[in-house]
């Protein structure tokens, strides 16, 4: 055993993406406010001293990771898609694609469902998730003004409901058990659009 | 100014009700495991050693707090109406009640749906909690096998998503802006058992 076996980290060789992916990871396990830089050095099996070679600080971690999810709704609101046709069907379609950004960016969002507002990164994340929440509530209003959807309900309330059984997915989800994220935009399409009563 | 005033905590007078839900508060503002016995006697306005008059710890606290949402929701599964007539029925009854306890315990449910098994009194009410969403997951597969539910959708997916809708209400619920438990349990229901759309 006289030759010299390269160390952990050295094998690892991380980039930009494995240390954003690693951190959310250890973000999502302790807690954002919990989990210090010697904790991310740990889970990259680094020493304290060369996370800042790869990262100058928890919250410029936290500032890519929440864009990571962030950047998919807003491509989301940005495409043609969510633009032309009854505003039922864009709002299928949104539904729809949400389920499929929560799903592969799971841990994204799953920390951004989380984020109370605590720093400046978290209110900036916080605002952008508004915006969101407001093109969904616009839709709804839209597609209820169009008579797409049962005029005795308010908006405003399945809109919560309707994306509170979206963002429930990162609460259960289990992505090994074979439920793709096909299989549950499906599943909440027809019980929220059909209705599950025969 | 010479007559003495009472001071805060003795006009306040705690009973144990009182210190339960300003208790609860205080867990569902700071986290529980971020909540010292100081911080609960600062929100209480006794001091730290009159704290152990009202409370002999922190657990006994949370037990009793948890118990409160848990209780509610096994009585709703003692209940008659649970029990007998088409499942479909049983469900949708099953789902407005279960609003309702949301909304008229709402930090008691709040600071359960946030409990990961941290400590022995955290997995009971865990377990008491999965008990709960057993049986609602059996009253979706009866339904189904009644034919009370549409057949094409999977029981276990419209159980976790129906929930996650029910459960979405302790993020966003502000009782003060008018809402009513039927309200919410109304909007739920035309939306997951008749379908949004027209």
């Amino acid at each position: 055993m006289a030759t010299p076996t390269p160390t952990r980290h050295r094998k690892r060789g991380h980039d930009p993406e494995s240390v954003l992916s690693i951190a959310v990871g250890v973000f999502n396990e302790r807690g954002y406010d919990g989990t210090s830089m010697e904790d991310l050095a740990r889970a990259l099996g680094v020493t304290k001293s060369a996370i800042y070679y790869h990262v100058p600080g928890k919250e410029q971690l936290l500032a890519r990771a929440l864009d990571r999810a962030l950047d998919g709704l807003f491509e989301l609101m940005a495409d043609e898609r969510a633009a032309s046709g009854p505003a039922i069907e864009r709002l299928e379609w949104v539904v729809r694609q949400s389920v499929r950004i929560l799903v592969d960016r799971l841990p994204y969002v799953t920390l951004l469902l989380r984020v109370r507002g605590n720093s400046g990164t978290e209110q900036a994340a916080l605002e952008r998730r508004w915006e969101f929440d407001r093109f969904i509530g616009r839709l709804v209003i839209e597609a209820a003004a169009e008579g797409g959807i049962r005029p005795d309900v308010d908006p405003a309330l399945v809109t919560r409901l309707l994306f509170g059984a979206v963002t429930s997915i990162s609460e259960w989800y289990q992505p090994a058990r074979g439920a793709s994220a096909d299989d549950l935009a499906d599943a909440l399409l027809k019980m929220a659009f059909g209705g599950l009563r025969v």
